[in-house]
């Protein structure tokens, strides 16, 4: 391409909002521009970087024996009230009813498409296993899109569907996405890192998140230098690390005692007013919790809770109250906390109801007691003795408190948000945290899909069953922004060559005379080749002309000179130095370098 | 690939609204899925030829120096009141409102979105003329989708946009469009008919549509047998046909006369009452006008209506009503007479609405006296003499009508129904007609979005002008779905080379011993020559592979059996009769055969 027939608006100047390198890069190189809040256009030089990522994407799919779908971006309501996630989903789901009266949903997601289409198409085991993908459109209603293609409202989504008679089949396609997905990240140049993740509202257990480093990123990342443990803190455990030595480190034997704590709620105020330490407290919060799919049948409290039963999706609680135990210099992670209590959603009770269920106003609440909430106990708790709690009345905490003796819980659980210092769960080291951004992620999603949307095949002994499933997806447009957070400097964008818009531009000083002659045939010869070359006609000075390169980041700059010819210089947009080779020699050393920057992807691959 | 691998779900019923030939064979080689009523899947076998469709659309529109761009599928409807289509595009567009009260549109077309994006980066003439274009998921909300991809709800254009300092530009590029236009289609093994066509919604003069004869088409095409002149009714012109000889060839000069006809409305009754003929008659039919732009203002009886000025786009009229006049054999067509009213629709108007503008009920309507409607006149009134009238009262028409003597038009307009048997207006032979449908449109658009959506840029004297804009789209699944129209017979597909899915399809009788063993290196041979190969590996008997294959469509099949190696059998799916070829000279035959094919469609595009 000639960069005079090219569309290439580089600005000087971006919006304030642009704060991060990739979103800022992405628009002084006149790669996407803004449409609307969350709405991007891809310019010519972006998109071919962008199906440049498709393209690796595409490939490590096909490797494993993936089948490419194409479903339409719009589609039923219907199959998501199967589901049963037309309730559940919530109002980033975008939905919309056409001229007749047709609920449709713009999809952000395709498990009930995929399980749909598949459920009228497999009939028998030896149809299994099948994984399925597509790369489309999506679109999530983000509250507040930003960081440009890091968090916008459509973008463009891998998402692939398998499908399984058993947990080994299962297994073996899970362990084949993850190498896949390896693939993809090193061909494009960046380093994830792979952690385990809560799996939210996609259901299931089993789940793996690919991340990349982000000072922006939107997850706090649990990292043990030693043996290489990594976690969601939405999912992180750690090691136990009770009290060992002086007051709490063993159980007491006087009987729990009110004191009278005046006006003293905060744990800090406790510690003052009592002179100790904040892990000696058993701090108890109450939670509303949204759509529980435990059976609460015979918890406390939880006789007055009606019960939804969806004809096809599991039983729920739409709302209940539970009070949770935590020790006092503890956070309660209310990710890990939904996921032990199967829930959408938990947030903390209103002042109001906290007073109508425990007795005594916010401040005061403890375990003792305590019979109109279901306990849920998190670990620490387990490990404490001689513990202080708030004793259900105004002005009044108890001490001498030891769990099990003189209360229970309904539920044990791990809910403790796990930071940098606390200890891995494998090798006791300390654990470091970094912010992250999910690039990826891949799921065990078991039955589901399959069994809330009844689908079937018959085993080998003509039994029907519902397959178990997993599903893999990875934001396209995601990636390549943080291709650039990783591969850019103060000039601009250095793209790794195997998503690069073009592998070579050709900068004549001049455009006219040898100069021109030199670089149409080293154009033709490399084009020749199959190489993606950019040769910049334009009569703009030398040094506009190396700053837009610089900008764009093409990979190779060959400029010709006059002073020069017939040599020219080779220049990587990654190196300092530039190298002097004979215009004759041009073509090969460029091919060879181009051959070996790929393999240097590829071959790690294989 | 091997048929082990993929994913083809064949069948052998296909439910009844399937009555065209692309949607039943689609349905049945696996290659499509109804999601829902308009909305489709693609499987894997007919993601391939819908890949094939968009890489030979691709590279045409990149051969003229089109640029890809890729803008979101849901785009801010606030640029849809700019150009005033909001209001006019009907409920045929679907509109959302997201989560944060924003207005969006599901693109069903770009010519807002591309005159937004290139207002912002357009400001000088050195930056035109410029050609931009998308291939991208679409949304019109049809009332009654059918006929499977050939009329479905969501579906994937291209749609490129061009901008151009003046006219001579906009014809240069429109005609480079209208010859990419003709390679993709060539390419594509279609026969299509370019045909003139009104521009409809989309504004401007000079179109061309690129049309498919089909049974169930929603264009009327009148063509010429010997110009060659092609159009769609809603454009097609004819030679006058004036009465020549005998009542009604020539000027009477007998004033109008009343003549009583009671209960005599319709132009059958009158001929039978008056013993004469239908084209003796003059018509007059009450319309009323959707959102007309013609200046009304001193036009008979509509100093009434009420006039809007939105700021940008040009003031319009929302409902009006007139009269048409045409002689009492023809029928008005009513896209011919809103294009001459500059008109969204016009509809007949009621009964209640003709009788209180006519003073009379309907059949009794009449040009002579008329004050209370702007009239239309058709130009075959105007070759009319000695005509016939209704006349404004019940039970009484006019005799002796004169045009021009005893009524005058307010617009004279070629306004009828152009059909077959009616003369070329080029070289006077009689025309015949065909049912087709649109695959491709080509558009000047002129200066409709570039006013109203105020893109500038300065001209060689630093004057600011709008630039003059062009559109063309074509229909990439509607261009799929042809291609099976034209090549199919009762065993199903044949594709042509340059879209199939896969090019050769080898199947051994037998998947073992010697057959599978030369089969597995006739697969490696061709596929490392680059050659889409199917294997089928199955366990079927031949006689359900071949029936498979010829289903699908795949152009040349290899058979291997025991009886004929060491030769094998190639035959062509166009063709009846099998050749027996060593299989040492297999893999040269099938790829000189393939490049035969290719070329077929190719050498006549250069």
């Amino acid at each position: 391409m000639k960069m005079s027939k090219m569309f290439m608006p580089t600005l000087r100047e971006v919006p304030t909002d642009a704060v991060i390198a990739s979103h800022r890069l992405l628009l002084r190189a006149g790669m996407i521009r803004k449409l609307s809040n969350g709405l991007f256009t891809y310019l010519p030089l972006g998109l071919r970087v962008f199906r440049n990522v498709e393209r690796i994407v595409r490939e490590e799919m096909d490797a494993t024996g993936a089948l490419e779908f194409k479903p339409s971006v719009l589609v039923p309501g219907e199959i998501w009230r199967e589901s049963g996630r037309w309730e559940t989903m919530g109002s980033g789901m975008l939905r919309v009813t056409n001229r007749v009266d047709q609920e449709l949903v713009v999809s952000p997601t395709a498990e009930e498409v995929f399980t749909a289409l598949l459920r009228a198409e497999i009939s028998s085991y030896k149809q299994l296993p099948i994984t399925v993908y597509q790369i489309n459109t999506k679109y999530r209603d983000e509250i507040r899109p930003r960081y440009g293609l890091m968090r916008a409202r459509e973008f463009t989504m891998k998402d692939a569907y398998s499908f399984h008679t058993d947990d080994e089949s299962l297994d073996k396609t899970y362990t084949d996405m993850g190498g896949a997905y390896r693939n993809v990240f090193r061909r494009c140049g960046l380093s994830v890192i792979p952690v385990r993740a809560d799996s939210g509202a996609m259901g299931g257990t089993g789940s793996e998140e690919f991340m990349v480093e982000s000072e922006v990123g939107d997850n706090n990342l649990i990292l043990c230098p030693k043996c290489g443990y990594a976690a969601n803190d939405e999912k992180a455990a750690c090691a136990p690390d009770p009290i060992t030595q002086g007051p709490g480190s063993a159980p007491t034997e006087v009987a729990f005692t009110p004191i009278k704590t005046p006006n003293v709620r905060t744990i800090d105020e406790l510690c003052t007013f009592l002179d100790t330490t904040p892990n000696r407290f058993i701090k108890t919060l109450v939670y509303q919790v949204s759509n529980c799919e435990l059976d609460l049948s015979t918890a406390p409290g939880c006789a007055v809770y009606e019960k939804a039963t969806p004809e096809h999706a599991a039983a729920y609680y739409p709302e209940v109250f539970i009070a949770v135990c935590i020790r006092g210099d503890l956070d309660v992670n209310e990710v890990k906390l939904a996921a032990n209590l199967k829930a959408s959603d938990v947030v903390l009770a209103s002042d109001h109801d906290v007073e109508r269920l425990t007795g005594a106003p916010v401040g005061f609440a403890g375990p003792v007691g305590l019979t109109a909430l279901p306990l849920v106990v998190d670990l620490s708790v387990e490990d404490m003795h001689d513990a202080v709690t708030g004793a259900l009345a105004t002005d009044l905490h108890y001490d001498h408190v030891e769990p099990g003796r003189d209360f229970t819980a309904w539920l044990t659980a791990d809910v403790r948000t796990v930071v940098a210092g606390d200890k891995c769960p494998n090798c006791s080291t300390e654990f470091y945290s970094k912010k992250g951004n999910e690039l990826g992620h891949i799921f065990k999603l078991g039955y589901k899909y399959t069994k809330s949307m009844n689908m079937h095949y018959l085993d080998e002994n003509g039994k029907q069953q519902n397959p178990t499933m997993g599903c893999y997806g990875i934001g396209v447009d995601r990636t390549l922004a943080s291709i650039i957070e990783e591969h850019h400097d103060d000039d601009g964008i250095i793209w790794p060559m195997s998503v690069a818009p073009y592998q070579v531009v050709i900068i004549p000083i001049k455009y006219a005379g040898s100069m021109a002659e030199a670089a149409d045939s080293l154009y033709s010869e490399l084009t020749a080749a199959g190489v993606d070359v950019l040769l910049d006609d334009r009569s703009e000075r030398p040094g506009v002309k190396f700053k837009d390169m610089d900008l764009i980041g093409v990979p190779i700059r060959v400029v010709l000179g006059d002073k020069n010819l017939p040599n020219v210089e080779i220049k990587l947009r990654s190196e300092k130095d530039a190298a002097l080779i004979p215009l004759t020699e041009a073509s090969a050393h460029i091919n060879a370098v181009i051959q070996k920057e790929l393999a240097s992807g590829e071959e790690s691959a294989s």
